[in-house]
């Protein structure tokens, strides 16, 4: 099969919300008060640990079917602590993101402990948005000197 | 300045449909029909770029502001490839997430090379998104054998 590419594109409506477009949905992103925002969307972190469980969602079905299991539904629940020490310009020493993140999978249906096991390392191994957290990904970044054509 | 915790929680409706609550918002989660879905809403992957974005965004304003730079907006594309081989189960090779990610910051207004490449290096080392996606984050897992209750 080969490389699927997705992207995203927006723009800053000022220094805390940005509005992304991918395809044809608007996604909204803002920072509480408490850093510096107008609280009017979900923050960035929000965003990835959303997506995060989206992806879990989508390839815990997949393994299920695979594996013959009946998840009756799937609550997932994802927290990450970080220190804003470093993205606030206050310290050098730590990372910037979460230092770690913890996940909690609850089907709907009760189910046998072996077979969780075994279809949670399935998923875990297959979820896009874990193997990007996880391990090192390459990332770029490019700043133009042009400035862009206003709407 | 003590570690924020983040968190999202929420229920799949389908296989691919997923709504998380972030605090006050709701995030929903889908995938094209190419990959399943019903296209209701942008998916996992497209949730990760525009959080990238939208931090890049803040991050990208209080430095900025700290290095007395006048961005006049800024617009961000974010790009990332990924082999779906892996997530859907038919290879073991390669890894599922994106195999790298391309980022291209405009400013608003025209700004000077040597003054957006230092900005630039900042923003890039202090963003908790950059930082989680281009290093290592410990990701634990936990599934719940106890069905959840339903509503």
């Amino acid at each position: 099969m080969s490389l699927l590419t997705f992207s995203i594109k927006g723009r800053s409506e000022n220094a805390t919300k940005f509005v992304a477009q991918a395809r044809q949905f608007e996604l909204i992103v803002d920072e509480p008060a408490s850093l510096g925002g107008n609280d009017e969307a979900a923050n960035p972190v929000e965003y990835v640990l959303a997506g995060y469980a989206g992806c879990l969602n989508v390839v815990g079905h997949l393994v299920a079917k695979e594996q013959g299991l009946d998840l009756g539904g799937l609550e997932i629940d994802i927290e990450g602590d970080l220190d804003p020490a470093k993205f606030l310009g206050h310290s050098r020493l730590d990372r910037s993101g979460f230092q770690a993140i913890a996940v909690r999978l609850i089907p709907g249906n009760q189910l046998p402990k072996a077979k969780l096991d075994a279809w949670l390392r399935e998923v875990s191994d297959r979820c896009p948005v874990s193997d990007n957290l996880s391990s090192e990904t390459p990332v770029e970044l490019f700043v133009s000197t042009a400035a862009y054509a206003r709407a």
